[in-house]
C-alpha cells in the first residue's frame, strides 16, 4: 500500500484519460478533535480535518450519505479515483463526502512538526475512526441529514477503516463497501511470503517465461559491476545500495501488478494499460536481460521518460511496509502506521516469488520501528481490537476483491458477510467510474454492490 | 455511583452476615500497556494491574470464563459482593475472574502520582476496556483456555464496561450480563430529575408521609439556626457549607435507595436490611424533625455509633457526580471520569423529588471539570463511542435492573436484547449470593440468566 508521489496530483486533475470524471467537490475543513483518547494530552485541542463534499445528486435530507473513509494520501486522488461512488450517488441520490485521513494530505495536525515525536502520537488508526464518527455525527446535524443513512465506502487501507467503522460504529454507519481491504494480513494472520508470490503469480499468469526473465535479470544483477547498463544516477558501493536497489526494482512490479487495469490510470503515478503486458513484453522484448529491467522499471519510475538516470535513494524509500511507503509525508505517516498497529511482514524468496531474498521479520521491523520512531510494535493489536477473522456478529459488510491484486489474499473471509470476488480485477478496481475496457466480472460486481447498498439503506430506513 | 470509603474493606473480608461465601480467590498482578492508543506518550511501558482469580471450579482447559469487568473500586469489594457470579461458577464448571479497573484499588498506573496531571489521563472507558481484552487473551494463552468461551459480568458501571465489551469485542467475549447498567443517562439520554424523583419514590412508596417528612425537615433546615441539633463538628457558616449539608444528607438517601436489600450488607459501607423501611421508620418516629434527619443520616454515616458528630467535608466530597464519589483515591478517579466520557447531570428539584433544590448543570459541570482537571467533557462522546440506544446489531447481552434502584431508568433498551427487569430489587441484587431473604423475584431473574449465559457458552462452543 503506497504512493510513489504527491507531486503527480496536479496532473491527475487535468488530465484526460484514465482519470474517472471529475465530480464538483468543494474543499472543507472540519475542526475536529486533536485527541479522542486523552483529555489531558497535548491533544487537548482541535485541528483542521480536510474533506471533499458534493450535493449535487443529493435528494437533501432525505438521500443517504455515501461517505469515503479517507486513507494513506492526498483524500484528492481517492475522489478523483473512484468514480464508482459518484455514479452510484447520481442513481441513489446521495450526498457524497470523502474525508481525508489525519496526518495525510493537507490534514496535518500539527502542520510541519507533525512527524515529530512525540506530536505522531496522535496517530492511530482507532483516532481516525474517532474522526470519522464525530464528522459524520457533525456533518448529519448541520446538514440537517438526521435521517439519512449513512454507507461508508474504501478501498485498500480505506476499506480497512471501511471495514472498522461498520464494526466498531454500527450506530452510525448502515453498511459498508471495502474494496481490497486486507483486513487479515495486516493484523498478522497472513503467511510472509503470500504477497510477493502472488505478485509472482500475476506477472507468470501473462506469461510464464516472464517469470523466468524477471528471476534471471535479478540473478545477473547479483554481480555489481554489471549494475553500470543500469543507468543509476550513483553506482552503487555497499550492501546497503544493493538492497535498496534490489527493493527499488522489486516496487515496480509491486505497483504494475496492484495496478493493473486495463486502461491507463493516474493513480499513484502514471500508468499505461495492462501495465503486467507491458512489462512481460518489455522483459522479453530484448536481447539484454539487465537492460530490459531496467526498461520495465522505467514504466513506473519514467512514465514521462524525463529521467536521464535514476536515483535510487529519492524514487524509492525502504520503510516498515515492504511494499513501500511511498515519498514525502504520507510516506512517513504510513511508515509510522506500519511500525505501530499494521502488521505487513512481507518478505520475498526467490522460491515461491521471483524476487531476491529480501527478509522482512517481525525482529527486523521491530529493530527498524525502535530506532525510526522510538515505538516497538504490538503484534496481534489490530486482530485483537478489530476482530480478525471473528466476524460472525458483523452485519452489512461488502468484501470485495481482485483476481490479479496481490492484497486480495489478505483478506479473505466467512461467508456470513458479503465477499465479492472479481475475476481480472486489480487493487479496488470496481471503485473506479465505468470504462469503456471494464471487464464484464467488475460490471456485474459494481451492479450486485449497487443493489446491495440500496437494500441497506432502505432497510436503515423502514427496519 | 460511589463508594462510601475504601477502609470498610477489613470488615468486609472478615464479617459473617451480609456478605457473599468468599470463594478462594488468588490475588495476582498482571503487566497492562500503559496507552493503548498512543505508542510515543509517557505511557510507552506498563504497570501492575491487579486481578483475582480462582479455578476451584474450573473444568480445566474446557469450561466457561467468567470475567467481571471492575468498576470504580477496589476489585475484592467487587469479588465479595457478587456471590452470583461464583456460584453461577460452581454450576457451569467455569473459571473466575474479577479484574481490577486501572485508577481504581491498587491498580494505579503511576503509583500516588496518578491523579496528577497529565497522568490521570489514561483514564478512559477506552483503556480500560482494552485492558480487560488484552488480559482476557494472554491470560487465555497462558491458562491452556484458548477454546474456552468468556461470559463478561458487571454491575452498575461495571455492568456499562460489560455491555461495552460484548458491543466492542465480540471476538473475545461470547455474551454480557449487565446488572443495573445506567447505559442511556451516562450517556446524556436520560432526564436530569430521572434520578432523585426515583429516590424519591422509593421511600415514597414504602410511606408517602415518608417524603414528607423529609420535605419537612429539609424546609426546617434552611433556617442555619436550626443547625445546631443537627450534630455537625462545625457550624456552618457559607452557602458553601449549607449546599454541602445538602448533599451529604442527600446523599445519605440516595445510598439507601440503591441499597435497598433485604439483608444487611457490608457493600459501600454498613448497611441494614431494609434501609429505607428503616429510614422511614426515623423519620416518622420522632418528634422533632430535624433530629429524625440526623438520625437518618446516621444509619450511613454512623452505622457503628462510633461518631459523636458529622464532619461534612470528609463524610462527604461534592464531585462531577452528583450521586457522589465517595473517599479516597478511587473518588478523584470517578471524579476524573465524570468530568470527561461519563455524564451525570442529575438535579435535584424540590418539586419532582423531596430534596432542597440543587442545579448540576452542563455548564456547572464544565466549569467544576475545567478548574478541578484542566478538562472540558465531551458532550455526546459516549453515546457516539457506545451507541446509546442503537443497539440492534447487538447481541448476546442481558441488561438486568431492579425496581427499587435510582439507576434503573438510565438503563432501559430496545427489546431487541434480553431485559429482566426484577421488582423489589435494588442496585444490582442479582450480582450477589442467594440469601434467604431473597424475593421471589431475583430468584427467578438469576434462573434465567443461568441459563441464557449456558446456552450463550453452548452457541460459542458449536455454533
Amino acid at each position: 500500500i503506497k504512493f510513489i508521489a504527491d507531486v503527480s496530483l496536479s496532473y491527475v486533475k487535468n488530465h484526460e484519460h484514465g482519470t474517472d470524471p471529475k465530480p464538483k467537490f468543494t474543499e472543507k475543513y472540519f475542526p475536529q478533535i486533536l485527541d479522542h483518547f486523552n483529555y489531558n494530552s497535548m491533544g487537548n485541542g482541535t485541528f483542521d480535518q480536510r474533506y471533499l463534499i458534493t450535493d449535487e445528486y443529493w435528494k437533501r435530507g432525505y438521500g443517504p450519505i455515501f461517505f469515503y473513509t479517507g486513507n494513506e494520501g492526498d483524500i484528492w486522488e481517492f475522489a478523483l479515483n473512484s468514480g464508482f461512488i459518484t455514479e452510484l450517488a447520481a442513481q441513489q441520490r446521495a450526498l457524497v463526502i470523502f474525508a481525508e485521513h489525519r496526518y495525510y494530505g493537507k490534514s496535518l495536525p500539527f502542520g510541519e512538526d507533525s512527524f515529530n515525536i512525540p506530536e505522531v502520537g496522535l496517530l492511530t488508526v482507532e483516532q481516525a475512526l474517532a474522526d470519522y464518527a464525530i464528522m459524520i455525527t457533525e456533518l448529519k446535524g448541520q446538514l440537517g441529514a438526521s435521517a439519512c443513512p449513512v454507507i461508508v465506502f474504501g478501498g485498500s487501507y480505506g476499506g480497512m477503516l471501511s471495514v472498522y467503522m461498520r464494526l466498531r460504529y454500527p450506530n452510525i454507519v448502515a453498511g459498508a463497501l471495502a474494496a481490497s481491504a486486507p483486513i487479515l494480513s495486516t493484523a498478522g494472520m497472513g503467511e510472509p511470503k503470500q504477497f510477493f508470490q502472488d505478485v509472482t503469480s500475476d506477472f507468470e499468469n501473462y506469461a510464464p517465461e516472464c517469470g523466468d526473465a524477471v528471476r534471471g535479470a535479478f540473478q545477473r544483477l547479483q554481480d555489481l559491476a554489471r549494475v553500470e547498463a543500469f543507468s543509476l544516477c550513483q553506482t552503487p558501493s555497499s550492501d546497503k545500495d544493493t538492497r535498496q536497489l534490489n527493493g527499488f526494482l522489486r516496487n515496480a512490479f509491486t505497483l504494475m501488478a496492484m495496478l493493473d487495469y486495463p486502461y491507463s490510470t493516474h493513480f499513484m503515478g502514471n500508468m499505461p494499460a495492462n501495465p503486467v503486458k507491458v512489462a512481460c513484453d518489455t522483459m522479453l522484448g530484448g536481447d539484454d536481460l539487465l537492460q530490459a529491467l531496467r526498461d520495465t522499471a522505467g514504466i513506473v519510475y519514467n512514465s514521462t521518460g524525463d529521467l536521464t538516470c535514476f536515483d535510487l535513494y529519492t524514487l524509492y524509500v525502504e520503510c516498515a511496509d515492504p511494499t513501500g511507503c511511498g515519498l514525502g509525508f504520507n510516506s512517513l505517516a504510513w511508515d509510522y502506521q506500519a511500525c505501530t498497529e499494521i502488521e505487513m511482514c512481507f518478505e520475498s524468496n526467490n522460491v515461491t516469488d521471483m524476487f531476491p531474498v529480501m527478509p522482512f521479520t517481525v525482529k527486523s521491523r521491530e529493530q527498524y520501528c525502535s530506532k525510526r520512531w522510538g515505538v516497538i510494535p504490538r503484534l496481534g493489536w489490530l486482530k485483537t481490537q478489530f476482530w480478525g477473522d471473528a466476524l460472525s456478529t458483523a452485519s452489512n459488510i461488502i468484501f470485495s476483491n481482485g483476481d490479479l491484486d496481490p492484497w486480495a489474499n489478505g483478506g479473505s473471509l466467512s461467508s456470513s458477510l458479503i465477499a465479492i470476488n472479481i475475476s481480472e480485477g486489480a487493487h479496488h478496481l470496481d471503485l473506479r467510474g465505468a470504462n469503456d475496457a471494464d471487464p464484464a466480472s467488475v460490471i456485474k460486481a459494481r451492479k450486485m454492490e449497487s443493489d446491495t447498498i440500496a437494500q441497506w439503506v432502505k432497510m436503515e430506513r423502514y427496519g
